[in-house]
């Protein structure tokens, strides 16, 4: 299986690989990229360049990516020359492109927060006085981690934002949400779906720090939100795993985002389900039966590990994390850089305050608050 | 990491070690050989010789083994030479020498069956007449999975095995056991030991078949098991993985073999302990703390998949064995040959029986019985 990008998605992708006895090989530029470092093989080059595509293509039977970086245009190039491409091109470019996703996933009655996409100002801001201000203002491409993300406070702002980005914004009133939430949602070639349980995503500095399972939801909002991220899988034709990104209110779950590969909200399904998302995305990748998503504990809870401020490495805290019953550490085999993703840790336990507590000490073991980037 | 092999042991231990960011490389002789097939480092050589041993160590922090074919005398040249070898040397002797680990263990107090090791067949006879017919006859050094043990069933018998080992052989009683039981106890530099729960090795054609968690032992013994594990981790000066394997009687608990090195019936570890066997022999060979050995779950069956008789490769069954729901399939990335370990499905279940229902339904779906090697 060839996958576009090395990084820790194909690394953790290529160790659910050696289990089944599928060989991986990943596009990336450098050979100490996280899955080549991992003993995946490697292909030099770069997501976005055709060439490099069909050198990776050539040694596997079916490609998939790791990340949007390649534009959905060249997954459809490689389909027209014969390539077997999970996602397929349709599906990919609904994930690079919030605006098509949205209008896609509206005819299949998956509800979106109101938004407008636009690069008049006059139009914007008076999407601002209709819904109220601030509005989030985002990138129509691209963007992760709270990059490409704007609150705008006004109709000022708002001009300045489009001068600077200089093109235009999908605009969308502040959603007062209680809960973030994803689903991560499964589809192999033969049209088998499988949705795993909602897991709830709490954010710090922009970024993902946290996952819990399950989302504390009610009852019907968990049963709801897996059933629109099978929805979303069907209505995008889906091959592989996607991440569904849901913001849960009072009444109602509204859809934020695709992500259309495995996804960092996933990453608990290693220790605390059935079957994990890695080993269900080659699955569904390579068309073979889905295993189950059921989960295996109670509760379960997902810390990143990111860069510290001061550059040091959180893996020289690596023995004293490997102390914390119950924590499960993945380092990702990544240079140390301030807010960079370097690894994650993982605990279940019967209860969510358990599982929560001992995650967080493996975390702390590993990258001390004190250390962290300010919020 | 060094390992001393490229077998499925250094595969699985190459795989766990990803996650805690430690590069492995092992020393075998082809390139495609189960670990370096699945990304571990390669170098090219032999296990007995020094020359190779060295160039292995030369780019590792500490050496370990995942088989018996290292001499101890060559690891013990290894220590000389400053190389952190886990287990040392010492330790991988008992492991190579059935007659010195019974002696040394007998000392702390861990049973065996009588024995007597001679090449002197009057000597063997007479234990043969007091002990009674038939015998169990053993290579002193080496052999696994039925080879190099023979039952030996009168005289004339031994006379012939006699010549053809042209050795002296371990003479033991026909163990009249209820269950043959093992205990994977790891130990780390830093003295720290932690043992798994007791498992029963289910064996067919002389090769481990089946490996049940928990071992079918009344509770004293399961206690018991694991006691003697700690001990004789103790007594040999284990670091890192070893196997005690065992013979419950009636009323006894008899030690059969160490096996000094991750080992069969450790498998279902990845699924059903807090910590894998290969995870926990990383932490101790590295001189980490040690992971919970905790099950997770009531109950779990391994069985391993051996190649047919018909040289068929059972992974051609692989998609039906993952429509098992409940089943994890591991395949070892090896040519299929009549009789050889190729892989092996571990199930996890509230019962035994739905566990063992389960591994076998994947099993039969990789391996048909019909075409495995008559009895």
């Amino acid at each position: 299986m060839g996958i576009v990008g090395g990084g820790q998605l194909a690394r953790m992708t290529h160790q659910a690989a050696i289990a089944l006895g599928v060989e991986v090989v990943v596009l990336s530029e450098h050979p100490d990229d996280p899955a080549p470092a991992a003993g995946a093989r490697h292909v030099a080059g770069r997501a976005h360049v055709l060439d490099d595509l069909l050198r990776l293509a050539e040694r596997c039977d079916v490609v998939t990516v790791e990340h949007e970086r390649t534009p959905a245009e060249l997954l459809a190039a490689l389909e027209d020359r014969g390539v077997r491409v999970a996602p397929r091109a349709g599906a990919a470019r609904l994930g690079q492109d919030k605006a098509a996703a949205r209008t896609e996933l509206a005819r299949h009655q998956i509800p979106t927060a109101p938004w407008v996409l636009t690069d008049d100002l006059d139009e914007l801001a008076a999407f601002g006085e209709r819904h109220g201000w601030p509005l989030v203002a985002k990138a129509p491409r691209g963007g992760y981690d709270g990059r490409g993300v704007w609150a705008v406070a006004d109709r000022a702002a708002l001009a300045a934002l489009l001068l600077r980005t200089g093109g235009p914004l999908l605009a969308e009133p502040t959603i007062d949400f209680r809960h973030e939430v994803s689903v991560i949602v499964v589809r192999s070639w033969t049209g088998e779906v499988a949705a795993y349980p909602a897991v709830e995503t709490i954010q710090r500095d922009h970024q993902c720090h946290e996952v819990l399972l399950p989302a504390r939801l009610p009852l019907d909002q968990q049963v709801g939100a897996r059933h629109l991220a099978v929805v979303a899988a069907e209505a995008t034709g889906l091959v592989g795993a996607m991440a569904v990104e849901l913001f849960a209110t009072r009444d109602d779950l509204l859809l934020n985002e695709l992500a259309v590969r495995v996804h960092n909200s996933g990453h608990l399904t290693i220790e605390a389900c059935a079957t994990s998302q890695f080993e269900n995305h080659l699955r569904a990748v390579l068309g073979w039966p889905l295993g189950a998503t059921d989960p295996l504990v109670e509760a379960a809870s997902m810390v990143n590990v990111v860069g510290a401020a001061d550059g040091g490495d959180p893996f020289d805290g690596l023995a004293a994390a490997l102390a914390v019953p119950g924590a499960h550490v993945h380092a990702y085999g990544k240079a140390a850089r301030p807010k960079r993703k370097l690894g994650h840790v993982t605990a279940t336990a019967p209860t969510a305050a358990e599982a929560r507590a001992t995650a967080a000490r493996a975390a702390e073991a590993l990258a001390p608050r004190h250390l962290a980037v300010a919020r």
